[in-house]
């Protein structure tokens, strides 16, 4: 596809490349050293022989083979100079990564026209000005001059991210890595001159190492491809989006962050649910749906099981299930028939299903065999196994996976954070179950795959 | 004080004590042996000579010595006799870990009401029945039965908790501890028959080592005494309170689990703010309203200085601010002057201040010596350093920390999680800015910090 060079270049000329730290293209050389890039690294810059080991060009003109793509963080006034000399070399791809431009006044702006008219001219297509670009974490590329020493690269997997904000596309990499979820692609960019999200929803789309797409959103660069996009991506990849520069204050800053106009939240509202895009507010939300979306298949309806151990956890859960237009519903009494004959009379049936303080493991698989395998009222489940309770072990992780399987139905797992209890969450999410640390940001996440559910028409 | 001893007895005795790993007073006497409980433990048990090492009694009548409390956890059944021979050596104060009372049904609310006749008769104070009870952090005695193994002690702090909930009192230990929270007393009165939360805010009240006071409340025991306990209560400690039970399946979940009846929401909310107590909505608001309050003083108005070196961070950070009624009012001028002359042009000085991905450490003491240190605008700020940034250092707690102490405002700081972030997370804590990972929850933070402010008159 005509974008695939911004993310698995064969071979790439930094422009400007140095092992000075204090210039940016030193670290992204680096970073790509460490990420052991496999393409082929071309520095230019006519002032060295070699940077980190590799030989460095005077410029673009001098180089003899196919270059697929330019990183480019020299000073914006120059930046135009270079793109007339990949042009010349037929280099059809160039993320410019340096500041200066639209975002920072009426000068810079004319300058990003500049920019902007000789790529058209010659058909180069440009991730930037002012962005970190991308990271792919399949052909460990990225143009990011962070240093992993100090933003954890997460592990390869099925989500990801298109962010209007670079602070955001670094930290969310590390937010991740904690988090223990993987990432395909982060993709930052910047003032979004040619390349924007309308275009990345596209070519995401067809992108099989991504399977849910979470956007961190400012303003958007064009609201009907948007909606297009996201339409038909959403019918087979998830789409998650968190708006910003929602109230005045936000959308004041928004000016002077992006340079780029809000617009009215509400528009945006309508537009996100008219193409599919399950929509969040804050960090935790955004994390928290981009996971449960890649474990876990969306909710058929909106009957959902509470089981636990910890009554008051159960409660928690409960409100927190109506605030958000889940349905507790009561146990049936056919499977109240069937678990009242094997436990004690003092647990508790209706939903929440209370085992108690003096449950062991043995009692979720019970519960779950008769409330959610052989039973097809409920359409998901919130477990809630607490750890404390001696008669709790490390084995409830495998009876709960296995009977969540056995059901075919959509399970969140909500395990208290702590000490303990963080080796009992890795369990879980081995086994594919999403597991967070309270029972508001379970509820969140069941009602994501609710929502989900509701729009595949499951 | 009368209830003191439930926190601080010079002499326990554990009935029914056996080593029986099966048998949970085998682990509330392991767990006070363990704490290096310093009172005098007498274990009590017709069938034992000596429980871990204790001389065992068998019965309470064989006591010489004088006992202070007895940490009951014995079949429900037995419960009366074990009152009365108490009553019998004079011993005035009983926690009640044994379920089987009001919460199991008809017949075990007969049992509760002997209980307590006995207990009004003989004068003597019950916390419980069907509870954990007690974890007193400076006297290290605790009734809990749940292994110190599986769940972290915190700290010694100046936070107490009442929990009616058992699992609730049991694992915020552990999010306390996973937090780097300190706690002093963890309360949890289970069925509430005779001590509740209205006399334990009246205790706490007069506690020295409690500042913040913590509730998990799914009803109330006497609507009119916690209102003035608690309003003359919050008059020197916060005292924030998390209400379960408050939506239709709450309220039914609240019925089966404490026997309790949840009551209309609308007229706790009312109670609440009657009585100076900051609502919250769910488990992370309630860590981080009693975080923010052990560390920071409430905020004189709601204009919030909102720093960072990341656009995004702001952008976000400013719309949350909006949906919470915090004012992101404009920078002052005459501090935009100031600046203008320090910093490069390209740095944003409207609020949020933006340093941009170029700033070092250096700037985020300019910024707030400028606008929070020498001007009196902002009543409080809320600060990003983002530290993936080459030019940032961990040199930047310092930094803040200073201007935070020389400013006399709260400030609360959000370093985005992660693997790196972490120790950066420390390091301000140990300084006594609290931080949190994400903007909405910095924002909430600081909105109980203004909440605090106006209800204290600031």
């Amino acid at each position: 596809m005509a974008l695939d060079k911004f993310f698995n270049p064969e071979s790439v000329a930094v422009i400007g490349a140095t092992e000075d730290p204090k210039n940016i293209t030193s670290m992204i050389m680096k970073n790509l050293i460490e990420m052991g890039f496999e393409g082929r690294l071309v520095p230019v810059n006519p002032h060295h022989d070699e940077v980190f080991g590799h030989k460095c060009y005077p410029s673009l003109l001098e180089i003899k083979e196919k270059i697929d793509l330019t990183v480019i963080s020299i000073p914006a006034r120059f930046v135009p100079e270079v793109l007339r000399q990949q042009a010349t070399c037929g280099i059809k791809n160039a993320i410019v990564v340096s500041g200066g431009f639209a975002e920072s006044g009426y000068k810079g702006a004319i300058l990003e026209e500049e920019v902007m008219k000789i790529c058209k001219e010659e058909g180069i297509r440009l991730m930037g000005p002012n962005c970190i670009g991308v990271l792919d974490n399949y052909s460990n590329f990225s143009s990011s001059f962070l240093p992993w020493t100090k933003v954890k690269r997460p592990a390869k997997g099925n989500l990801s991210i298109l962010s209007q904000s670079g602070s955001f596309a670094i930290c969310v990499l590390d937010m991740l890595s904690e988090e223990g979820m993987g990432v395909s692609k982060v993709i930052n960019y910047g003032n979004r001159a040619d390349v924007g999200e309308s275009e990345m929803i596209e070519y995401l789309t067809d992108d099989d190492s991504t399977h849910v797409i979470g956007i961190y959103m400012e303003s958007v660069d064009d609201g009907r491809r948007f909606i297009d996009a996201s339409s038909s991506c959403s019918k087979s990849k998830p789409i998650v989006a968190l708006k910003v520069g929602r109230r005045d204050s936000g959308i004041e800053a928004v000016k002077s962050h992006t340079g780029t106009i809000a617009g009215k939240y509400e528009i945006y509202k309508a537009a996100f649910k008219k193409s599919g895009i399950v929509e969040v507010n804050g960090f935790t939300e955004f994390l928290d749906a981009c996971k449960v979306l890649s474990m876990q298949k969306p909710a058929k309806g909106e009957k959902i099981l509470v089981l636990t151990n910890g009554g008051g956890f159960g409660v928690a859960t409960s409100d927190m299930c109506s605030d958000t237009g889940l349905d507790v519903a009561n146990t049936p009494e056919s499977v109240r028939k069937v678990l009242s004959e094997k436990f004690p009379g003092y647990f508790i049936l209706s939903n929440p299903i209370d085992l108690t303080g003096s449950s062991g493991d043995e009692d979720y698989g019970i519960a779950m065999k008769a409330a959610l395998v052989d039973n097809d009222f409920f359409d998901a489940a919130i477990i809630i196994p607490l750890m404390p309770p001696e008669t709790m072990t490390e084995g409830v992780v495998e009876i709960i996976s296995q009977m969540a399987r056995e059901s075919g139905k959509p399970v969140v797992i909500c395990v208290a954070s702590g000490v303990y209890t963080g080796g009992v969450k890795t369990k879980f999410e081995e086994k594919g179950l999403p597991v967070f640390p309270t029972p508001e940001r379970c509820v969140k996440a069941m009602s994501v795959l609710v929502e989900r559910g509701r729009m595949n028409g499951c």
